[in-house]
């Protein structure tokens, strides 16, 4: 699976308070959390009374220029950048999503998915509610207009109270950095410091781009209220079992970041490391589907001491799409990304590692790549259990239909995809290579236990 | 060294005869050929009568969309990617140059740098030839017109044999393709075929991607016409000492490539082992610079049984140019290319791995995010000998103010990058990894010995 | 005054409802009321379900291209053209305006100006309504979300009961066309039929170019439900004095439209042989500021058997905005747009005729360039009288400040102009002109007397 | 015959020479000068050592920003607008042409048409030039590269000696503005000064908006050397005939210039009264073509003591393309630019003035639109005799076929426009009109004598 092709995760958020770029600092977070979202990027920012916005659809560095960036003045900002299903690509739903209300401005960036969200929105409505977009994050913006009369740090506490699901959200007033987790956690959040300013971030990546220094992960149920009296941490609800998504350390966070203190690269080349264990397969040739795979290949090669080998040459100047071979030419998409080394794989038995196996069309098309170079066998490890259920808190795959180990043994999916053998790390070693307790995780997508209960019926409606 | 930052090859040509998709083929082999030239990119089209071009500053699928191909109908044409020095980054100097002349259109892609373009220039605007663009390519189009009079092939012919220096181009009119190479094939150039018609690109992996069989290299000092009749080789000059560019193996080429049926992979991986041979360091962690190192890296940790780590992680979401970090924040430039996973390389001792050092710049930088995550110590080695030689046929360090090698003993590099030691491959371990004779390569940017002999008060004035 | 520069009418507004090809008659619809805005033009268009909108910027001819207007099919659809005042020359205040709400969609496009909606606005925030943008119009939208639960039709009836001051709007949602005029019928807006379908349009020009059947106006404080039932007529309200504004008549309707029967050439006409009775100048040039004084003109001279001459031409490839001249330029300013004929107007007692003056500033540019044409005498006689009132109805001259007869004498302002005369007609010569009662008329800007009452302290805060 | 549809001037040229904002001042020349070529726009300027350059398609105040002009600093400078005919509508031969030859800079601006430009450029082709574009310019330019050893001044006088044909041109090199006129002088050219500097213009009404005074014109056969020197005067000719193009004073040039000392709107006028006297039909209502047919209107009422109408109403916004209306629809083209005041002509009897009728197919459904008004009667009068030859000179109807008056009677024309009668102004009456003696001028599209003698079999092949 590779990050252009793979389930991609729903939005990275940043947000900065008390640095006088702060709306270049978010430039360089999001240009650190672009993996977590490639569609849509935006930046709001505050000097203290006047606000400033810009978002488009597109990469952070096609979106921004500097002139973008100079307009945009203020020691606050948020920012966010998006992927999102079909349908809803639309510059509209790109985020921050801000509104000015009774004489003020409230901007929100949200990573996550709420579950709640149809029965809400339309309540608002038969109140009289105007929707602008079809996002989740509006229906907290209306909730909190709503609730104003109560104060603004209330009005926050009692909309998020009324959502259900996955969220990890930054928002901003003219004079205020807000930020906020879902009782669960099910998305990651840490809190840095910089110069006696604040930074908030989906990943530490985005805090070692700019040089911050990372102070804490934000705690599952915290709400964080920022501003020039320093940092008032709110938990309004009763603890709960945490529910952290597991599938952010085997493919979704940079593997240079760490979550709650654990090394993302360090548990990738632990999963290759057990993966060796539990499938010591004889082979010619160990190499990684780059680059989601490299981590895990690294602690395979490296547990088995034997050699790895960069099979495959990514083109890095590919764009996100590009012209569709004419029908006299056989399919050229795969090998526009990813060239095989026929000089190094012929007449060899080789064994590729990857992160996850979720359609199973792109691991098809890369094996016979492949196969085409004239090897002799070709297996595969994956890194994980097979994905046998949907997601309902912010992962682009909310569908039996799109899981193709639903359905399907092992043996049926390696079948499909051409492998003499292929083997899927178990849940158990995938649990020992992150070093912390099961219940700590959100595991539905492997186990269908869903962590706020059985979902019944529900066709994840729109996601953020 | 990477390839965003190192030494840049001067362009790469590809054309194709006999294939209903000429152009969309020339669209898919560029694409394979991007890593020679990023600035601009060009296809020529002719269905036989009609020639229809494109060209544009950009990348490769920025430049083409699914409709300006569809305009460019026909079995014939040549494309161009192309990289060059400021000053003449402009779109008039964009490649393949086309002119209409006399009834007859022709259009024409050079890869190499000649070095007696400037007098034949000046000569030719005497007898009142007017010239569009600064180009080396576009003197070899007016020595073709001034000699039509003998016919068209001998007028290739007569103004080939009045150019000095490296070339390897692709040509067309109306109906037919030609492919030459100097005499003393400074750069790559391969034929193949496909379905019955013919295809030359200056690399293998072009091949590759769109499925044609490879059929030999273009030999030195070789001139092909293809046409209806089929290919038709002439070699017109005496055979004389070859000279190719090995720095193709260490760096401009795709690993996946084979030049001479000698794979570049294999050649950096034995260059790596060669490393290891004359510098077994002892460290905790051996990795690359990404991706340039990679190859070099792997044939290293081989050599030497030790596990290899990919401890600088490349953000794939890049733009060329970005936006300058404000004075108050420190350099985040490098970190936005490529962050050290710290957490692998605390308290460790490192080796960096890496395939050539230019100016030492991006070396310096990256060593210090390096050193900036807590290392005990930090070693280098480079898959090739000190650069001590400005080049003339072709790469971007024309003159010996830009190469570091040229005035600094290897431990005042050392010291400059921030090292606490570095190593070169030998010449002799460099030829070697290569297993072709000494005799066969161009070295001149590292024994200063020229092809084509000393070259006094040459300032390369221009190159293509 | 001129159609760049004078008093700009805040919006035409059109719809359709009945003809396959909706959205190309409102794009037509538009050309023709074109002189009603300049700034934003607007579609929006139904087949019954699906509801496709496209608003930019603009000229119409720049905003719709023939793919746009191919992209939005459908029997049904109204369009608008909007000026606005400075600061909310946005896009986000481009007409109509949109909102998908509880299942339905409602689209406004609204010509006139709300003298409430300061009050109703703040009301609408404190119940937690959230506004996208700073139009009069979003308050009608949502006054009828708020009123849903009463039916479409009465909501829509309870709305426009809410708000005082100027509207002709057209709305509509996927399966009926609304058109309402208010109370006192402020702005035009007449009724049309098309092969068995209905038009609306702010004026009868917008019929004549799409060759529809003028079939009445609109009445003030009608309100008309256009659906398959056919044309449904509702007037909720009590009637009134009407009030329609008088300067329609001198200077923003088409001169071949007709309002309430009356043409509007006709009347100019009228208005420049009132003037010749009150201003018989002895001169030997009668001469139009183009194009707006040219009816007026027209009539003087047939009064008094005079020759007419177009002493200043037009340049008729002037762009909206053009590159000011520097500093050791004089003012080409006035030049690019209009030159006099120097060899006409030399020696020559001149007489300038004009339909009004507002600010007077490019009355006094372009007398000036008439004087350096060496004339004797230069007059100017105006076809309405002077402008010494503010209009809070939707006529952009909103503030006495911006009106030079407000604090100046008719010789003060010849002299400011630099005139050897100046003549206005009188109300009663205007009055006449229309050969309509002059109770009919609201003529506030030149007597002060304000339909709805005085407006104490009001500053028009925002207009359509 | 309006400027949007009539046959289009080829081009109009500017240049100016000592002034410190000569490409701002440049910029408003072609302001002014935008009636003769709608197409392409360009300006080329040097501060003495740099030249800059910018031109693209489309109208002058689109064409240039701000920004674009302060990028061409310098005292020098020329500029070009340009109308072709279609096939060579394309950027590559907008002008001015600029080359960069042998150390100098060469640009060059050409108003009218070589006649033996297919020649030239064959022979030219066969020594070796390489022809960038397809215009009659280029060729100009490769003959003074050819001779340019005999020096710059005589290279350009051998090589205008070897063109024949219709040519008012600006030319500049670094530090030099030349001029050049056609020994017969078939197309408009002015000298004027400014400041101590000097300006040449295709018109004066470009003068008149720089403010520059008009000194002469530029003698037919003359050619100008400006440089710090002053001006130089060269005319290395013979005296000949000249041959002024007539319709310069009937349709092309601007109302407010004066070519030759005689103003262009007084001899409009004079057509009209000369028209009143040939054709005095007895009509309610005379009324003009906007805007071509204006002048002689106003001439044609004024000899007659009759009122003027201007019975169609200008669209101003109307773009140079526009969206058709699909089938169901009847055409609204004409009714887009041009609506008929209905209320103005219904039951009356019609005169319509216009300047000339070339194709006949404008004047037929503007006729048509009166027509559907319901007039009593319709007559027409043109204020020029019929064209019955086609022009090689400059102006775009170069074949018979485009000529409604070559192969049918005046009665026959009458009928296809659908009027009850129609006059032509008759060549005595025309001629009369200029005050200036008929050998003076070229008549060749009325009376078929082509200033250099018959022209055999010559299709025009290019115009410039």
């Amino acid at each position: 699976m590779t990050d252009l092709e793979g389930p991609r995760d729903h939005c990275g958020v940043f947000g900065v308070y008390g640095h006088e770029d702060a709306a270049k600092l978010t430039y360089f977070g999001l240009y650190a959390l672009q993996h977590r979202g490639q569609e849509s990027a935006g930046i709001v920012a505050s000097d203290g009374k006047k606000i400033s916005e810009y978002k488009s659809m597109g990469l952070v560095h096609d979106v921004f220029k500097e002139e973008t960036l100079e307009r945009m003045p203020g020691h606050l900002a948020i920012g966010h950048v998006r992927y999102s299903t079909t349908g809803s690509s639309l510059l509209i739903n790109a985020q921050p999503f801000t509104v000015r209300h009774a004489g003020r401005t409230i901007s929100l960036g949200h990573n996550g998915n709420l579950i709640n969200a149809h029965g809400l929105r339309k309540r608002l409505e038969q109140e009289g509610s105007i929707f602008q977009a079809s996002s989740d994050t509006e229906i907290i913006v209306h909730l909190i207009a709503k609730n104003l009369w109560l104060g603004f740090e209330e009005a926050v506490v009692k909309a998020l109270g009324m959502v259900k699901g996955a969220y990890s959200l930054t928002m901003m007033t003219e004079d205020m950095l807000i930020a906020a987790r879902d009782p669960k956690g099910f998305r990651p959040m840490c809190l840095g410091s910089l110069n006696g300013g604040w930074v908030v971030a989906s990943e530490t990546c985005a805090l070692d781009l700019i040089e911050a220094e990372y102070v804490r992960d934000v705690e599952p149920g915290e709400i964080l209220f920022i501003d020039k009296n320093g940092v008032k941490s709110v938990k309004p609800w009763p603890e709960t079992r945490s529910a952290f998504c597991i599938f952010e350390y085997i493919y979704f966070a940079r593997p240079d970041s760490n979550i709650y203190g654990h090394n993302v690269y360090a548990i990738r080349k632990r999963q290759g490391a057990e993966l060796a264990k539990e499938y010591p397969v004889d082979v010619d040739v160990v190499m990684p589907f780059p680059d989601s795979g490299n981590y895990a290949a690294l602690g395979y090669a490296e547990a088995r001491s034997m050699p790895l080998d960069l099979g495959m040459i990514r083109n890095h100047y590919v764009g996100r799409t590009f012209i569709q071979p004419s029908q006299t030419m056989r399919d050229f998409g795969v090998r526009v990304k990813l060239n095989p080394v026929k000089a190094l794989l012929k007449d060899k038995r080789v064994l590729v590692i990857e992160d996850s196996i979720i359609r199973g069309t792109t691991a098809r098309t890369r094996i016979k790549a492949i196969k085409d170079c004239g090897v002799k066998e070709v297996h595969m490890v994956v890194s994980c259990p097979p994905h046998r259920f949907p997601c309902y808190y912010g992962i682009d795959f909310s569908s039996r239909g799109e899981l193709i180990a639903c359905d399907n043994s092992v043996e049926d999916i390696a079948k499909y995809i051409g492998l003499d053998s292929l083997g899927y790390l178990s849940l158990d070693g995938l649990i020992s290579s992150t070093k912390v307790e099961k219940e700590w995780f959100c595991l539905a997508c492997f186990d269908g236990d869903y962590p706020e209960g059985p979902i019944d019926g529900l066709s994840k409606h729109c996601m953020e």
